[in-house]
């Protein structure tokens, strides 16, 4: 499959600032010119988003964590194929708010889940199609609580299902998250998240122009 | 896991009469007195339920087969550790409309998925548990065909988003239950369907009888 387009994603706990980056980008992106997408996970289609649902529902507490991986599979099977395929393939910029990774971190990891067996079934799902560029966005456990309780506290909305799990669970999370960002340092890269989102959207982005020259030299 | 209980699962297209003969079954082994659990997939926990609304939703046309299979596999990975374990355990008898056979036949099968990715994401969902016996119910694709339009016709219901495909797909459905019969013999029990249906629950409830007796002799 031959695809013209640059699949970007971004991955980090809540709280990590991901979504004022990824609307940074965008912006930035379309000012220079480029055609962008900005999605999701879980969500994105509008199957995804009924998946969405299920998954984040507080109400859901039954919720077994081979079920909560496969849903998050199921999620991503649909919008890889309806969504970031066909964007690619117009040659778009797609910009993703997690993808994968976040299933090692989240489901295998978080959950105590067969890494081998949520490795595979995430391989099932998007069909060969992994991002060019990942941004991680690492921040410490408490730094990442506190924004969201402040945000909460601003909206006065509830924490969702996975929001809701306790310390131990966030600090395995983000643990395997800087693993695998040792793994594949050529694909993640790697962003101390503490800091002035202008400072770290200047990171982003100066790595995000180098990755279109490159790109658009192939 | 020691499980005193025993599973049974009932498998063929729609229109073989499973449920006549799960409702049949759960009756005499009930007046038998056993304890008897009668439950079914896509569903069976209020979990499972929501994705069985995402999976049958006749509105959901532009699912993706992998999702489609990976949705299956979420709603039996609650439906296995929610209810049937916790059954099995407590020494029911368990008698279950579908299972990892009808992925198999359904999504491998008949959306031409690659079936070893779709036995491993089942085997990630059950942990284990599989059938201690499972009748197939075998019906020409054409009688089903014509059952389930009867039905409808009497009800005025639609019919759901997988039995809206086409005859090739049943066909290919047919042939990989037809399979499945043949490489296990010894726990997939090949009935005829096209016939009346008190000699078919004769069948049946014969061989349960004698399934029980082994089973209380171990």
């Amino acid at each position: 499959m031959h695809l013209k387009g640059i699949f970007i994603t971004f991955e980090g706990p809540d709280g990590s600032g991901k979504s004022t980056q990824i609307q940074k980008l965008a912006e930035a992106l379309v000012r220079d010119g480029y055609p962008v997408v900005v999605t999701r996970e879980p969500g994105g289609t509008p199957i995804s988003d009924q998946i969405r649902g299920i998954l984040l529902s507080p109400e859901n507490t039954a919720m077994n964590g081979q079920a909560e991986a496969l849903l998050m599979a199921a999620s991503r099977a649909q919008h890889v194929h309806e969504k970031i395929i066909p964007a690619l393939e117009a040659g778009k910029i797609v910009l993703c708010d997690r993808f994968v990774d976040a299933s090692m971190a989240y489901q295998a990891a978080g959950l105590g889940l067969d890494a081998e067996a949520v490795r595979e079934i995430n391989r099932f799902a998007i069909s060969g199609i992994m991002p060019h560029r990942t941004y991680l966005l690492d921040i410490p456990v408490e730094v990442g609580r506190r924004r969201i309780q402040e945000r909460l506290a601003r909206s006065g909305t509830r924490l969702d299902r996975i929001e809701l799990k306790d310390e131990a669970y966030h600090e395995r999370v983000r643990e395997a998250f800087l693993q695998i960002a040792s793994a594949e340092p050529d694909r993640v890269y790697l962003i101390d998240a503490d800091r002035d989102p202008e400072e770290i959207f200047k990171t982003i982005y100066t790595d995000c122009q180098r990755l279109l020259r490159v790109s658009s030299a192939d």
